[in-house]
């Protein structure tokens, strides 16, 4: 038996250990899952032959160094600042490694001596990053060894509620941790490049430039930029590139919408607002706006925010209950934007029978012989329910493919590395595809930059 | 002689020197000035009989306290975070102390030992703050006195350029730390009390939530709210109040046309931009705006901020040589903030015979008898020249009186304070006023919160 380590048996690894379990059969493999709760660890095994299950206090470094030794490949779930005890671990054990978080800079300096040791570390091979830079490699690679030249790359991602479920006026559900939706795009501005000018947009802009994208079979998306489009320029070969830009799905609307609580200051989470606990959802919205003894709350807000009298927008907030005064915060020295997430997650948190979606979008555009042409590469992903959601599976697939190919022998250069060479991303897309993750490419004529699409 | 040790010879010294140079022959002082700069020093005293210039670098303990210990009270006009050693040294050697800075903690934490050693270490006796206390705090007493009850407290400063030298559109001109200026609003929300309801404004709204002032002879101006307009609640007594505000004023109209910088990027402080070095002013510009190959930068920043053709703003914009194209920003690795002060320099720079103006307003809103009145007090201070600056006279006089009055044995009360009581604000006020800076009070409708006034 080829012994497989899973660290952290958290939401994002049911498709992951469903997966490496229905090959344990075939592959000749046993999975230990480590978590700091063996309750958890259990119930996720449900005693499954080829399994163990472990209690595992990641701080603890003899439970935690035992249980890499004894293993031939681990996998790291842990949040991303806890991986590098196990990395040096795993240098010092001699196992080969596979994450689904970002890189580190403290990650990357084990490179040398992973590479000394004929040790695979494999980061940032879940959905975002990791589905990313493979379907894109896949795509540049094609383009470059025809002989094109980049012009364009953009990329949007997004985590959605599926058709059938999608049942509110925003379109969106919670599919993800609520928190970081609130708090998106804050932290400084958008920095993108656009027919070789670099742009910037500010928080307070971020939601209203978006861009409009069509997927076939799930009509129109929009996509808002990300704060960091210019983060693989490198490392993707698009040091010439024109137009490199990185954005976040949402359905048609949201991001204006959305607009009406950055404007009013309800996303801001640096600071407490007074007696949070007492107040009304009404009280709440109405901090925000000028007092006034004749007036409204809604009026208020509407002359504020120059909302028509016919805007989809309001039937949003309302929607929401923003004016309720019954509903109270509960929340004891809260900031607007952990108050903004209760108010939110009434609304917005998935039923029992609610999948998820997850949705991405590339578009490559290139000269070739003089002409200019351009590629479009969609994915759509649906969960099949909340255990197995569309977030679990395009996360946690990747990250079992690799691994076994990593065992297997599929994978061998050596290194810390992220999922951008063919030796990597070609066997891992093809089986993605096999699971149901296909990227369907087309041509479409070239854009460019075309102001027609943004709104 | 009585001696008096002047540390730090800046910008706001020359009222405050001048001032005690005057009353050194019928009050038998010596002013020794201490710099870091024995050239600047010499050159404020111009070989004035009763004044000796040092060189007096503060980080040297043995200057420092051999100066200090020679005087028989100490002024600090240094930057507020080097105060501590000098009160420290103050505080060994028996000196009291006067610094027109807020009041840190640490300096807080040394009360008891000064009352102790009945010492006073009067601080905020500057300007703003300073004088917005002691004209503050003697209304508020008067009312209290008479049995009255605080509903309302609105204060007001504006540092701006005198009307007869007002001749751009924006009615603007930097009298003192630009970059204060750019970066006026940021770091969070400003919070603040109307009619018992706390209210907060997030930095893309500040500047579209101003209200009107009108001070007699001077027309209309505006304020926009301060961060900290609570800070003084418990400090003057006023727990129990309605309505707390406090802000910054400029001319009516400048805040309008500033949210156009605020809601394009051009404040933000955080980033750098790519390339600042060999930017035009309008590259600049069109990098907060998106790439279209049809549309000029101003027609591209009109749509996007929703300009009208005949709006005032636009005119303001084009006085700023924004969109010039042959101007270069000529700063490397600049933040948005530094270029936007550079563009801002061109024009709002105040020419040599141009003079600056303070401007003060407050409004205190009380019940007496069951009757509901209100008060207005207003000062406007106009410079002399570019050495005798309103800001120097409004900073320096206060910081002057105060000393000479400790010294005399005016104001007795030991201990580390603020000018809010009766002691210290009544004999400043009167002898302010004997030097030009008069607060002119009148009786008003009691408006409390009037939604008339806002804009």
């Amino acid at each position: 038996m080829r012994k497989i380590l899973l660290i952290g048996a958290g939401r994002s690894s049911s498709s992951l250990i469903t997966y490496l379990l229905q090959k344990s059969f075939s592959e000749n493999l046993h999975i230990t899952i480590g978590d700091v709760s063996l309750e958890l660890a259990k119930s996720i095994l449900q005693n499954h032959k080829n399994g163990t299950a472990i209690a595992l206090d990641i701080f603890n470094d003899e439970e935690r160094q035992q249980a890499i030794k004894n293993s031939d490949i681990v996998i790291s779930m842990l949040p991303a600042h806890l991986h590098l005890n196990v990395a040096k671990d795993c240098l010092n054990f001699g196992k080969s490694m596979v994450t689904a978080s970002y890189i580190s800079n403290e990650m990357k300096a084990l490179n040398e001596e992973a590479i000394k040791k004929n040790l695979i570390f494999m980061n940032e091979i879940g959905l975002d990053p990791g589905i990313d830079h493979m379907s894109a490699m896949k795509v540049l690679d094609n383009i470059r060894d025809k002989g094109g030249k980049m012009l364009l790359f953009e990329s949007f991602t997004g985590g959605l509620v599926a058709p059938e479920c999608d049942d509110n006026l925003w379109n969106y559900k919670f599919t993800w941790n609520p928190r970081n939706v609130v708090l998106a795009g804050q932290g400084g501005a958008a920095k993108f490049l656009q027919e070789g000018k670099y742009k910037y947009i500010p928080y307070q802009k971020l939601f209203r430039r978006t861009e409009i994208l069509t997927i076939d079979g799930y009509g129109k998306f929009e996509g808002y930029a990300n704060r960091d489009s210019l983060k693989y320029k490198s490392i993707y070969g698009l040091d010439n590139i024109l137009t490199l830009y990185r954005g976040t799905i949402r359905r048609v609307g949201y991001s204006r919408a959305w607009n009406i609580f950055v404007q009013l200051g309800m996303t801001d989470d640096s600071y407490t607002i007074e007696d949070s606990e007492q107040m009304s959802y009404r009280d709440f919205t109405n901090s925000f706006l000028a007092y006034n003894p004749n007036d409204s709350v809604e009026l208020k807000l509407r002359h504020y925010l120059k909302i028509d009298q016919d805007d989809i927008i309001w039937e949003k907030l309302l929607e929401l209950d923003i004016f309720n005064s019954t509903k109270k915060v509960k929340l004891a020295n809260a900031t607007p934007a952990q108050i903004l997430e209760k108010i939110l997650k009434d609304s917005w948190t998935l039923k029992e029978d609610d999948k998820d979606m997850i949705v991405m979008q590339h578009l490559f555009g290139y000269e070739l012989n003089g002409e200019k042409h351009q590629i479009e590469s969609s994915m759509v992903c649906i969960g099949d329910n909340q255990t197995y959601t569309a977030m679990a599976k395009t996360v946690g697939l990747p990250v079992a493919i690799a691994t076994l190919k990593i065992l297997n022998g599929e994978i061998t250069t050596p290194g810390v590395q992220i999922p951008i060479t063919k030796e990597v991303y070609k066997p891992i897309l093809k089986e993605l595809e096999e699971n149901g993750i296909i990227f369907k490419e087309k041509n479409v004529p070239y854009f460019g930059y075309n102001p027609d699409i943004i709104i």
